[in-house]
């Protein structure tokens, strides 16, 4: 008989891994490069060591390398909040009267309310090491300047955030976290850069995006001494930083002898999902497993399920290299959504070409089926999901229903990202009923599209 | 050489307590009974049935048995949020520079954000045990109905909940939660009880006052078929209940050989800090180790360091039982204050005579000092505390300190109980430098004592 499995498996602080790893190491068909959005020809390391710190500017390129080790600082930091407890869901299986086993691994058991913590620590280390005096970064929601926050307050470094202006507006908690762990915040687009007074000439009335975020953070790093541009999602390196969260699953459902038949996250840039998977992914990619991987994206900016796969740019004001990814264009504008983590018009190269190759499938949902899954959570398993992770919450519920018609036991694992402590203002619109679904038309994917770039890329 | 302390010592599920300690029983000067404000004769169980739920009728009077059996159903729900964890400091020793050892019992991580949900689901299972309907409430700062609402939503059971008006209008995201576990909320004073009618009447424009909130809550259980009303601090079965933090605080020291030398915990009600030094005090009441244990308490509401002792009214409204406490007065009127949890005048009978001989000591602190320390924490061990829990930072740090200049290697313990996520209002006028201390003048607190019952109660 099976050890009887807790209700959350603890891994032992010597169990935390000593390594993260490298998942494109592992494809033989490589992600694409990124490329110069100038020359059109893929980016050394040293043009990326320009905007990044030069480690993780290695980082970037490195396709070679199958693990990295964990630097010992980022370790003892990781002590502070990690190994993250992987939770048996034994309320939500009782509630729903499935057969299936339902696993999560909860990151979000710490101040930044989120997994973007474990790429944050990383990339402040890296830009300690490099004697650097601070960095600049975006942030919509907020969980990543959060993160990004903390980590550079620990390492004493000077923290830029340019936060997307209706999130400064809208979410001033978020903001005032941030300011206590000693960051300056300030709303996008600002007056303190080129490409911020030129928008606000321009369209003096903008609510601020992502995209020009990124573009005052990059500009306002370029301009200082000591100073370097960092991302909280979509690259190379942050897949490889947050492979920490699936390799402590792994080892944890190893223990308990637990094999997932079905893994599933929710994909925004598709930095947690790509964590979450990658040791599985090793060994599907092996042939030794045949795992069912699930991304889930919201209706409103479907880029897997309704996205073209080709070279695109990564932020709206065309600052940054191009990538190759599942994309709805740079000028995809995507309807309000409360789960602002998952906005993003592209996928990370890694998960576009395993789900090209169909390594992985894609689902997309509507928000009020996300937040009604949030609540049914909620108030049985305790914790008040984020909209983006309850997005991964909504799949699992409806896979564990299909094994309550089906009579199968499957076991089903998925990443709980986040806790929603910030989003009660979304909380608020669906318990007042008024909460709205929306699926783009066909017309609006294709003027999406339109903003793609017309040179032959292949 | 000792064992290696990790940063988090987690107990397994099994080493959950299967009892909660009652401390009272091992008290040879037992507290002082509740009084029934009319007759002015000891509260029976029978007139304590009628507000309370039955069980907790006769956990509220059983000053004998010292250890009472934690319901399996209880224990089953713990265990989506306990053991907690037990932290060892060492990034805020290191900070300090403090040859002291630094531990806290951190009750934050779960949805609540505190650590009332100890008792709010014992209380729940009880009612729902008896086959009530539902249960009524007051909160003041959010956090007790928050745990209430989680603890009604598992056990199936309707929540009501009367919440200040001021903390309603200022704190709408404690209430989005309370409303996502299916809890109804009204402000108070309201319109739907007697007492709130005629306090409408009285003072049109008030801002409510958690004695209002009380009054209107027991008046809305003692009107509906199947409803009792519960509280969650000050009572003899709220400290019982959490007394799980701190016997699970002691098997976790004890594994590791580890022996504090000083206790530290905020006091608003004295839920916590019962909770806490619960099994440490037995050892001092039966003369086995001579613990240090210090109360935290805002200088705006210096409860056991200005007030007196003595039978006082528990509610404005005077419709509870008189409780024979530390007190400043039920019509002392603390001046508002970000840590909202230890607004109380009073402070439970079983601490108040802990204290009146001498087992404990108490100490006020300021609250710009309070979220200096909050500040200081936050950087270093990444927890966001909350104000109420900053109390008991502020006095680890000054005792640490004290360490530090005299080299003593003290080891010191105190209860992180909960995350300031929702407090980020008080976060911001602190990092804005604009907030106020208050410390009441000897005639601010003397006009209180003028409230106190003046019939001659011993």
């Amino acid at each position: 008989m099976k050890t009887e499995i807790p209700y959350k498996i603890y891994l032992s602080e010597a169990e935390l891994p000593k390594e993260w790893l490298n998942l494109r190491a592992f494809m033989k068909d490589k992600p694409a490069p990124l490329l110069n959005p100038v020359t059109l020809k893929p980016m050394t390391e040293e043009e990326l060591a320009k905007v990044f710190c030069d480690e993780l500017a290695k980082q970037e390129i490195d396709d070679q390398s199958k693990y990295i080790a964990i630097p010992d600082e980022v370790r003892e930091f990781y002590k502070m909040y990690r190994p993250s407890p992987l939770i048996r869901a034994y309320c939500l299986e009782k509630a729903l009267g499935t057969p299936a086993e339902i696993y999560y691994k909860f990151e979000g058991n710490n101040t930044s309310g989120s997994h973007k913590l474990n790429s944050a620590i990383a990339q402040a280390y890296y830009a300690k090491e490099q004697g650097l005096r601070g960095v600049t970064t975006e942030t919509g929601a907020g969980q990543w300047g959060t993160a990004l926050s903390m980590a550079c307050s620990y390492f004493g470094l000077d923290c830029k955030v340019f936060m997307v202006k209706c999130s400064y507006e809208m979410k001033p908690f978020r903001r005032e976290v941030m300011r206590t762990y000693g960051a300056s915040v300030t709303p996008s687009p600002s007056i303190t850069t080129e490409v911020g007074r030129q928008i606000l000439r321009d369209y003096p009335d903008t609510n601020g995006s992502l995209g020009c975020a990124i573009s005052e953070a990059v500009e306002t790093a370029s301009g200082l001494e000591g100073y370097r541009y960092v991302l909280g999602s979509v690259l190379n390196q942050v897949l490889l930083h947050q492979s920490v969260i699936g390799l402590e699953a792994k080892t944890a459902l190893d223990k308990y002898g637990v094999k997932p038949d079905i893994i599933i996250g929710c994909a925004g840039g598709g930095s947690n999902l790509g964590g979450l998977i990658a040791p599985f992914m090793v060994e599907k990619l092996e042939g030794r497993e045949n795992y069912e991987f699930i991304a889930v994206e919201p209706s409103s900016c479907p880029t897997l399920t309704r996205g073209k796969y080709g070279y695109d740019y990564c932020d709206t004001g065309k600052v940054c290299p191009m990538a190759k990814m599942y994309t709805l264009g740079s000028g995809y504008m995507p309807a309000s959504s409360h789960a602002g983590g998952l906005r993003y018009h592209g996928m990370t190269s890694t998960l576009s070409e395993l789900y090209d190759k169909d390594y992985m499938s894609a689902r997309s949902v509507k928000q009020t089926e996300v937040f009604k899954a949030a609540e049914t959570f909620a108030r049985v398993e305790g914790i008040l999901p984020a909209p983006e992770s309850s997005h991964a919450i909504k799949v699992a519920i409806d896979e564990a229903l299909k094994c309550k018609e089906s009579g199968e036991k499957k076991v089903i694992l998925f990443g709980l990202t986040g806790t929603g402590y910030f989003d009660m203002t979304a909380y608020k619109a669906f318990n007042d009923g008024e909460m709205q679904d929306y699926v783009p038309t066909d017309e609006e994917i294709e003027k999406g599209f339109g903003t793609m770039p017309t040179v032959n890329l292949k």
